[in-house]
């Protein structure tokens, strides 16, 4: 059996969820971890241990893979280099990924697409900033064009101060920064397609997303009472989207619902925490999707298996040996997931998904799988 | 972190189908393997080469775990008293297993508990053959009551000349041998359940299987048109049986349905090809469960996704490298599992599930996948 390899650079939880899907379709999976502690190191194929920036590990990474795809977007050019080089595919390619990258390149791309962007503008100097406040009732976001992710690289700003930093940080080689309007948004929603390089395109359920301090908290698929037009407008923008851009693999859309529309807030190009209730609730989880898209195989089903699912994140907390918490959730339906990470305040450490037909028990159920995992046992427990 | 490994005697199929499920409840599987090309061995978070009588190997296995099990029956006592020795909990134990491990042990016990046995009887010579032929209208089938699987070690008998080379190795130490009577079933059902040391036990929906050759082609989940009543005491047979043996992790009854009732057909005392089914189409998948089971967590809910899922066995056939089925398989809700093993004609090297509502439907798909994956294109493939 002479296996396809897929390599991943990155060793998170996102490449260690795409181990299983992997074994079970006999495909080889291969990561680039930074350190032999990765939580995909453990579950991986193959591992080769280095950065992106390492020519000699990216060449180990490379040799003899079917394809090399990403688990974040912080992917140098070197990489899609080394990849050329050797004829290895390299999906989403560098071109779809630099929207992914870059809010300001991806802010653009929407605006010449005409598809919703919120109010914003790239910002150089303190007057650049004043002049966006002033139009914007003296609040806005400030945001990185790189380099952010989970609330990292966006602020909230009520004056010019707030951007020093970052506005100093210009002369020394520090991202471009924009600005966007602050948008009253009801609440956030997420559209995933996965797309493959013949083109096809299928479309999750759109799903409500809450987040906490900038990180994803909780996860309901579908989202609830989404009008059904809105809910096609927005599976209809991610599928642009991907076509547009040319992504391969799954993409997340992340929107934000305001006043009976949507405007896009960020683009993943990759498996996503917002489609984390795939891997229990849908006919093809999308982790599997990922790895189907990329290999240019035909897409699964994207159709949920329930009325309601519900994702909910576990994220650092009492608990540091997150294993002793299998013992204490006594919810036969919830479907836990850890990362074989070491556990840190705040960090996503694992998630609980539980998929049936009653929303409201669905969330008080799956809050309590994750309180549980994450600080144990409500009564006496060993937290 | 450190996670609860898992210790497993055996690198087939059912060993590598553990792993998906492992790596999400954080817990490591750390597998026996008897060459390094073993299902298996591709998948496993750890891995040690050697047989099971090799003090060495066992020694390896056993370091540091909490628990070991087995993917199938053929588990030498001195890896027990190895266990024991060095105070790890081996399950299913060496009790238990005995009555899978041998037909004439299982027959004893399920006359003891006066469960339903077809007439049977242990023979020694070509006279209790003939004595057991007559009584039962010339003909019987002949088993050894060690080391059978998938119709090896099973013969359908007419005359006492076809039992002359297994009763003459009778006396060179070759396994003891009884005879059964050949049951007039209308078809065959299996019903497994999973029970953790604490005592908690769930049932699985009672399903049809379909056997060809000795081995397994289908399964379809629920089996179709079964007597409400009946499931009931072919679910509560399997219960029982748990319980009275002290089984502990997943058992399969394969039972034959006979005359409104069920007789009990054969024992298995792990993840059996009966539940392959249930990996995409109920919320606890059997390997899963047999992972909470023996790590003594609370089970799973065994409940069904959806009204009908089919599971159709792929047996090696004219495709070599069964990767490059994947593209040749259009059906997106076929859920194909692949076994990573060197194709030879009839072996089981992988499998297809597909559930939905309609149950014709779902098996003329499942088919077809399977034979895709089999053979290759229908038309013009590479097959």
């Amino acid at each position: 059996m002479t296996a396809p390899i897929v390599a991943v650079i990155g060793g998170g939880q996102l490449a260690r969820m795409m181990t299983g899907p992997a074994t079970e379709l006999g495909v080889t999976l291969r990561v680039l971890v930074e350190t032999p502690d990765a939580a995909a190191a453990a579950s991986a194929h193959q591992v080769v241990v280095g950065l992106p920036k390492d020519a000699d590990a990216v060449a180990a990474l490379l040799d003899g893979a079917s394809v090399v795809t990403w688990e974040h977007e912080h992917i140098p050019a070197e990489v899609f280099e080394a990849a050329a080089a050797r004829g290895i595919v390299a999906l989403p390619s560098a071109a779809a990924l630099a929207h992914a990258q870059d809010k300001i390149v991806m802010r653009e791309r929407m605006d010449e697409l005409g598809l919703p962007n919120p109010a914003w503008r790239e910002v150089r100097t303190r007057d650049n900033v004043n002049a966006f406040l002033a139009e914007h009732e003296g609040v806005a976001v400030l945001k990185t064009s790189r380099g952010g992710y989970d609330g990292k690289g966006v602020r909230v700003i009520r004056s010019a101060d707030e951007a020093d930093d970052w506005l100093a940080g210009l002369a020394t080689g520090g991202p471009r920064l924009l600005v966007e309007e602050k948008v009253a948004f009801t609440r956030e929603l997420s559209a995933q397609v996965a797309r493959n390089p013949q083109g096809d395109v299928v479309a999750y359920p759109v799903v409500e997303s809450t987040q906490r301090d900038g990180i994803c908290a909780e996860v309901i698929a579908p989202a609830p009472h989404l009008d059904p037009l809105l809910a096609a407008a927005a599976q209809g923008l991610a599928v642009t989207i991907a076509m547009e851009l040319d992504v391969v693999g799954m993409l997340a859309v992340e929107l934000f619902e305001v006043g009976g529309s949507v405007v896009v807030n960020e683009l993943a190009m990759r498996p996503h925490n917002s489609g984390h209730w795939s891997m229990d609730g849908a006919v093809t989880g999308q982790f599997e999707q990922h790895l189907r898209a990329v290999l240019d195989l035909p897409l699964g089903d994207p159709a949920p298996l329930a009325p309601w699912t519900v994702m909910v994140n576990v994220l650092g907390g009492a608990r540091s040996e997150l294993a002793t918490s299998l013992a204490d959730v006594p919810d036969a339906g919830a479907k836990i997931h850890l990362y074989g990470k070491e556990v840190r305040s705040g960090r996503k450490v694992g998630h609980v998904n539980i998929s049936g037909a009653e929303l409201p028990q669905l969330l008080t159920r799956a809050r309590k799988a994750a309180d549980i995992v994450r600080d144990g046992a409500t009564e006496g427990g060993d937290a």
